[in-house]
């Protein structure tokens, strides 16, 4: 393909750049950087012997369908124990709603596939999901970042977002939202702002997006009802990349019937089906391991480590820095003294051996210089303790 | 979500609908009738032992890899593999040119997202595969068919349909291809028009999309090299759905460096990354079990059942009907008589014992009434004699 071909792109991959960071992360994953950048579960609390040992017996047992192709829809008996995971967080459901996807984002990508022409808005947090900035980027999203503090997005902002919108004679499709401990910013939207931006949208005949990768991770207070629970009209997306394993890719949407339809045939279009090895093996850890105890033992790992993290961030970092006190997931979001800039100070931080994500990545204009996101989730303690004080010495000097 | 939600739906979501042939195929799902319809392999080429021990092994030894997030990309080791896969079929590639995605389907749905606008062009045979019919309807590409014979498509033909876009002010942006035992055609492309048809998209500047899944099955005749083996300015679609086990669904597509680079971020956008899991199982199949061997015995088991599929369909089918002899792959195409209409026979073959797929599916413009796709791939032989004597009392009936 010659340069005379960049001319056959379709225009919604002229933005698919890679990032300035990219280059940066390939260096930081040498081992003697502590990478407080990555968002990925701790090794610790993948079950190994225990997948081993399913993955085994699902072959054994069930090759025949766990080898061969699959529905574009997912596994029955896996949509329905999904429903069984959501009804823990309050959530009553009915397997026919459910699309099992590659992971929640997937199911974000489907989403956005189905509902989003050119230009249409898509109304996010501020910051927002990196990965959610991407995929609306990939379809040629404009997105809208509301404010909120540190209660969660503001119900006003909604409103006040709509009209200027409308005004504008705009179209907005979904407003997209993390509610519980957000990524990157921590933050968990307070229950009555839910029922709020729930009714707020269903006004304005704007679908609600709920993405809870990380509800179950709660580490303490009293959990807050997904938003799904009491607004059968929202599209939720949930994971098991948090609470069990990433490698497996099972994620799901939760959709109102007709755009359920929709994405399934979004899917089958997209990939045919999900690998069957992977729903079966998630289907048999949730019917016969106690996968709760699991998701209890892990949100012990995750509080140490949150623990870890917000000691060291008091003791070592200088005036004028800030951030959140997260009550689960996986983030902190850090905020920089007037004047210094997240991103020119990376590769100084990594060559003093620690990693983190510029602020910039979660804001679609690419504003956010003065703020950084923290993950806890991989490394340990100690090593999140080491790379707090290396970040807090690279901060003082760029003081 | 309320009906008059349905103005949320994106354009290029109109014309995703339900097929009408989904309903009588999940009455076909049952143990009575012979299905000759999906196009899945057989349950005995699946090499269900092997797997099992490889799949615990992978976790039990790699687990903190194989459960946890992976590149966009895919598996570096996985990626070299696929390198040696397609060395096989006379193709040189570089590991780094590799993306590995969900089935080829995935290839090919990241490659139309990568390069077609609304309205644009893809060139396809007739008949075409029906997956990438609803991945580029899904794009809202215009499919334009191309005429062929039973030596495959003719250069003529597109040298002609570039002139009459060329004149029309039209942009093709791709010719999509399964030269080696098409799926539904079950027709080869001969070596000679592979050269000239490279070549004619070359000086119009179209990218060849060559998809090659079934190209190692080839079951009598001598083997043609892939188009990428000669031109390597193509985009090679493969896949180990039907070699290895398509409940792993690891496809891949091998692209020239700048086309290359948007399908990671696409990739990225669309799942994040592709299941490790199953990535390093194949990974490790093909570094340690005799995969060769096995495509072999596969190939055996295939050609006992094409040879039970043509035997039946001269035996049993009445005059007027004809049909294509294929060299590999899973398809038989049969021509009806004059007057006959598959899509109108179908609900009384079902009751009738017998399942196929009319040929509508196969043209994007709905015609191809007076054909139908058998497949010869899942069933034993003797169910095939079966399915085709019930296809031939069915034919008659309606003769």
């Amino acid at each position: 393909m010659g340069a005379d071909q960049v001319q056959l792109y379709a225009a919604r991959a002229i933005g698919m750049v890679a990032s300035d960071i990219r280059a940066l992360f390939a260096v930081a994953s040498r081992p003697e950087v502590v990478s407080l950048a990555g968002g990925m579960p701790s090794t610790s609390a993948l079950p190994i012997e225990v997948l081993s040992r399913l993955l085994a017996e699902v072959v054994t047992e069930r090759g025949p369908v766990a080898l061969q192709y699959g529905s574009g829809q997912g596994d029955p008996e896996l949509r329905e124990q999904i429903c069984e995971v959501m009804g823990v967080e309050g959530i009553h459901a009915d397997p026919d709603d459910v699309v099992v996807t590659v992971g929640s984002q997937h199911a974000l990508d489907l989403t956005t596939k189905v509902l989003v022409d050119p230009g249409d808005i898509v109304l996010v947090e501020s910051p927002a999901y990196i990965g959610a900035l991407s995929t609306f980027a990939s379809y040629q999203a404009d997105v809208v970042h509301l404010p909120g503090d540190e209660h969660g997005l503001l119900p006003a902002a909604v409103t006040e977002a709509l009209a200027a919108t409308a005004a504008a004679d705009r179209r907005v499709k979904f407003l997209y939202t993390v509610p519980n401990f957000a990524n990157p910013s921590g933050v968990t939207l307070v229950a009555h702002r839910r029922d709020e931006i729930a009714e707020i949208c269903r006004r304005a005949g704007v679908l609600v997006v709920e993405d809870n990768p990380y509800g179950l991770l709660r580490l303490d207070g009293e959990p807050v009802p997904p938003i799904r629970a009491r607004h059968p009209d929202v599209l939720y997306l949930g994971s098991f990349s948090k609470t069990l394993a990433p490698g497996l890719r099972v994620g799901w949407a939760l959709a109102p019937p007709p755009l359920r339809s929709k994405l399934v045939l979004a899917a089958e279009a997209a990939m045919l089906c999900h690998p069957n090895l992977c729903q079966l093996t998630v289907t048999r850890y949730l019917v016969t391991e106690p996968w709760l105890d699991h998701v209890k033992a892990v949100r012990e790992l995750y509080w140490e480590r949150r623990e870890a993290m917000l000691s060291a961030l008091s003791t070592a970092l200088p005036e004028g820095c800030w951030w959140n006190r997260p009550h689960g997931g996986f983030f902190v979001w850090l905020g920089l003294p007037p004047g210094l800039d997240s991103m020119a100070m990376l590769p100084g931080a990594i060559r003093a051996g620690v990693a983190y994500v510029p602020g910039t990545g979660f804001f679609a204009d690419g504003s956010g210089r003065q703020f950084l996101r923290l993950s806890y989730s991989y490394p340990d303690p100690d090593d999140i303790g080491e790379g707090v004080r290396r970040l807090a010495g690279v901060i003082r000097g760029a003081l």
